[in-house]
């Protein structure tokens, strides 16, 4: 497998002494303290080096907007700082959020990129979370349109001599970027699928890498027979080269102190920074951000989207830590092995994406998991090579 | 005096050969070698990271798009390949073109920049070239607008808690971002004069730092004078500090020499990158990128623009190259700080912004300009302190 580590790059320092009887404000300037950003972007980038001498094939890193939980405004130029740095690493950035992009200026940004990284780059591409559309003034109901306006543009920009385009939200006229991509005809297309039906339905026509919902189960179940269902319409049947799932993992010397060490982090995530400055679920449901027909490829009674998973967003507790490790790759390194491949396999993904920082994680802690999932982890993930997708091939077999 | 190298980034191969009867085509795929442009960004990255080794006090990178003139389309993304491998190096990002940015994003990008650089970045800004209009699809009428606007939302979205803006162009509600900018109340800002008025009375009004004319000559002093009369309404008196100029340099063992060759690169600057896919005057006079008042504040028969002045747009032979270098900083080391003193005294500035690399310059070559200018010119430079602003005193006299 080709394994990488998920950075969101969270600002360094826990924003819980800022509550106000119990709510998280909107932060601002006075909470603003530039040696704790100054450190947080300084120390990630060193990290991602570590993956690098540490032998990880990449490194993935996101956008987002306006909060602590992701400092990745530009996750092109933390990509950009990291390309000089290493010479091996693949960086992903997971993802560009098409909609709220100047798609033309995308595509030249991420052709330099390529340049600068010398063909290292893979472009993931998303929707982005609700909020930032409210950041940047876009309606959520022009963004599937958007979407895929932004994406025709970069493939054109990318691919054509002389591109033109006419469309409902971009126009161009006879235009030649310069530099161009690296990588030919473009860089490989990642995307993740955590909820609508058309992106799934996206995704086969553009024969792109997906990572099928945040977490095993039913979604990502649907989700991948889904996407079998639409790549066969194209001619194409699934393959685990092109299935990557993300996984929470902590190794330590027992589960016990797993829980022990990484507990506050989790809790962190979900306590706060996941909730920070959230745009609730009636708003993006009324703001039509969601077709009428976005979650008619999942089975009665699954839930779409993260937001509107109950586990998300209740209050987090070391009990809550404690339950959820019995089902997470935290632990030993042979329990971390173990359950990462059976998930893996389970479905049927040839990549995957670990998580090992949550929240403000001194930097020295997140080191010291990047050398432990290293040395004692990585070789056998390596080592592991997943083909058979079962929620497809099972798909197939029914029919 | 502060001392920055101002470095285009040109595509590192001459691009003659694609040469059509003598006329270069629009350059596509096909012409596109990406050895060259990974090699391009790579070799000019280690030039500014010597750059700093010298003693440089900074340098300067500029945005340009679909054009082997620069291959800066972001040069924010090369300020971040930089900032991981400087620690002291300033870093002129000199200039982002407002108009066809997303000024939100935009502010966003230079706020992490400057935690990135730990507070390094200077921020320039300017209107950029007609033909970028034409690329991005904007119209060249709505430049002055959407530069207005553009600084408006960076400078609310960098200094106010929550910002919400309501213009012709941008809208915004209730925005704060994160993270901020490690410069209070925001990183300085660095605007070129090279042709409207209403550039000049906007750096007045916000107190920039400015480089007044691409050449010496009356389009300069008229500039400086018309800006110290603009810095009086605000009841400022012009700063040395806050005026830089940019020259073009090469120090070699004799003039003849310095001529030999950088002659070859000055003619490739002039004969083929200048006029590459250029948008003509006319064209731009009639999209309205210049208002009706531009150059009032010049002498009679001055011209206000680069693309009106004959000298850029001619042919240059070895005769023009020879012609030149008698009033320029080519030639011994002493030559060189001579004349680039005088030039700086005449205009005042306590800024200069050197250009020692022009077009597909061997790296080795840019590298050795850059050691012979930092051990025999640079000290003479520094040592040197500019405090008097002729231009704008003889006004004051004349009154």
């Amino acid at each position: 497998m080709k394994v990488f580590v998920f950075d969101w790059t969270a600002y360094g320092e826990s924003i819980d002494k800022f509550r106000v009887n119990g709510k998280i404000p909107r932060l601002v300037r006075e909470n603003f303290e530039s040696e704790v950003a100054i450190n947080t972007y300084k120390n990630h980038i060193k990290a991602w080096v570590e993956l690098e001498k540490q032998g990880f094939d990449g490194v993935a890193i996101n956008e987002h907007h306006g909060t602590p939980f992701g400092l990745g405004n530009s996750p092109n130029l933390m990509a950009a700082a990291l390309s000089q740095l290493t010479e091996k690493l693949k960086i992903l950035v997971y993802a560009n959020l098409l909609p709220i992009h100047e798609p033309l200026r995308l595509a030249e940004e991420l052709a330099m990129l390529d340049c600068m990284t010398n063909g290292r780059l893979i472009a993931g591409v998303a929707r982005g979370a609700p909020r930032e559309y409210n950041i940047f003034n876009v309606p959520m109901s022009e963004s599937r349109g958007r979407f895929n306006e932004a994406f025709d543009v970069m493939h054109g920009a990318w691919t054509e001599d002389r591109f033109s385009f006419d469309g409902e939200f971009y126009k161009y006229r006879d235009v030649s970027i310069w530099p161009r991509p690296v990588q030919q005809p473009h860089p490989p297309i990642w995307v993740p699928l955590t909820g609508s039906k058309e992106t799934i339905e996206w995704a086969a026509a553009h024969d792109a890498t997906i990572t099928p919902g945040v977490f095993a189960g039913p979604m990502r179940e649907d989700t991948i027979r889904y996407f079998a269902e639409c790549q066969e319409k194209h001619g194409r049947k699934v393959q685990s080269d092109k299935i990557c799932i993300m996984v929470d993992c902590y190794v330590a010397d027992s589960k016990q102190q797993a829980v022990d060490e990484y507990g506050e982090y989790l809790m962190y995530l979900f306590n706060t920074l996941l909730g920070y400055d959230q745009v609730w679920q009636d708003e993006v449901n009324k703001k039509g951000y969601y077709s009428s027909t976005a979650f008619e490829h999942l089975r009665e009674g699954t839930k779409g989207t993260l937001a509107e998973d109950g586990t998300v967003f209740n209050e987090w507790t070391m009990d809550t830590v404690r339950a959820a490790a019995e089902h997470m790759p935290m632990g030993t390194a042979d329990q971390v092995v173990e359950r990462i491949i059976a998930e893996c396999d389970d479905a049927g993904a040839n990549n995957v994406l670990l998580v090992c920082n949550r929240g403000h994680m001194p930097h020295e802690m997140y080191l010291n998991q990047i050398r432990r999932i290293g040395k004692e982890v990585l070789p056998k993930l390596q080592a592991h090579h997943v083909t058979f997708v079962p929620h497809a091939e099972q798909r197939l077999a029914a029919e």
